[in-house]
């Protein structure tokens, strides 16, 4: 691994900035974990205690790395992160998917990567070009959460596609021909939900793929963010038997 | 006015970063606006063009502002922001009301603000310590939806209550003791829905004050994000009928 680098796309490893996406990162993917890097000023912690702890009992080296713990984290302070290598996942196909199209925020691939697995979504597709999943402000925001789930890119929404032909595909789109509520009346056993960029959303196309959903909402406003998009059709496929239920 | 500053909270002025904020702020509340400031670099896109026009017509100065304008947004390249007046509201006590105890992050703010205009909330409480909402990083965030919105400040939540005594409350806490789903079951005309700090949540003695309500999510995660719990609450309160009716 030689000189640790300030984070780049390109490198093979990236860092796991603070404490809490750092034990996710210990319990997760354990064989991914590379060093422990502590700052000098690191109080002892029940947190920091933890990460100690379990880095010597999986042999973790574990090193003062002041220098490149500032440029891991720029907003905050930052005591503690994990060097880990990048790694692939692949998803399942027997579980419902989240397709998220050409994203380009870090922050909200983050919170939304948290919000999936806080829904019980743990397959999540990423169409290109889009923000570096293992960038460490999109662990941050996930807060460890990526650690957790099967994060897979694909070239192209076709190369998602050819592994995953049979999910019914519900495309979430301002012109989404039915609404949530009626989306989610009778949700087959696989299914996936296709997001599309921040500011652009899904090519007009994506409509005859599948099912387009729109989550209804005022006129004042262009539209919703992102995370929040997901957040809600994620909150509401989830819970659709209680509705149902109603 | 005289020289503009940099912004600070103590400013009585603030910016609006961008075309569409500034449009926001022209539409719904043009007297706050002082003065326009372009970039010399800024093209004349529509959207600016949109902006001149406006100014012109409501008699707003004009002004080239290349430096205030590269404080005004550190993250991006902004071309044009308008200079307002901070301004005080009040709530209607006749709407639905959200109400966020002691939110600390600008731009979580920001885009919480634009989930309750999109979902048809316009009174929203903000209780003391909280983030400046009149910081250009969360009139950003807020894609200018800040300015169509009912926002005020409060010292403490006694002081909100002392105003909207017959809101019913429905603190939201992962130790709630209904579901979202049994919550929207009967709302009444008068609610509020309340939401606590981002890392810290609402104190615990909020779980007397009303009908406490929880979001489920799994224990996979330790709680949802602030602006993903108040949008999935807001989206299922604002949509209860709808449900009702499945």
């Amino acid at each position: 691994m030689g000189k640790l680098l300030p984070y780049r796309k390109d490198l093979p490893y990236s860092y796991t900035p603070g404490v809490f996406p750092s034990l996710s990162l210990l319990s997760s993917r354990p064989s991914c974990a590379r060093r422990l890097l502590l700052h000098s000023e690191a109080t002892e912690t029940e947190g920091i205690d933890r990460l100690r702890v379990r880095c010597e009992s999986l042999g973790i080296r574990i090193e003062p790395a002041d220098r490149i713990l500032r440029t891991v984290s720029r907003k905050e302070n930052c005591y503690a992160a994990l060097v880990f290598d990048k790694y692939d996942c692949t998803l399942s196909d027997d579980t419902p998917h989240i397709v998220l199209h050409q994203p380009s925020d870090r922050g909200n691939l983050g919170t939304i990567l948290r919000t999936c697995l806080g829904f019980g979504f743990h397959d999540v597709a990423i169409i290109q070009p889009a923000c570096d999943v293992f960038d460490p402000r999109t662990v941050r925001a996930s807060m460890g959460s990526l650690f957790s789930l099967n994060v897979r890119m694909y070239d192209t929404f076709d190369a998602y596609r050819a592994e995953h032909a049979s999910h019914a595909l519900y495309p979430f789109m301002l012109t989404g021909s039915i609404g949530l509520q009626d989306a989610i009346e009778h949700i087959p056993a696989r299914y996936a939900l296709v997001f599309g960029n921040e500011a652009t959303g899904l090519p007009a196309n994506f409509a005859s793929l599948g099912q387009a959903v729109c989550i209804a909402h005022s006129d004042a406003i262009d539209s919703l963010n992102l995370s929040i998009a997901v957040a809600i059709a994620a909150h509401a496929f989830a819970n659709a038997d209680k509705q149902e239920a109603l």
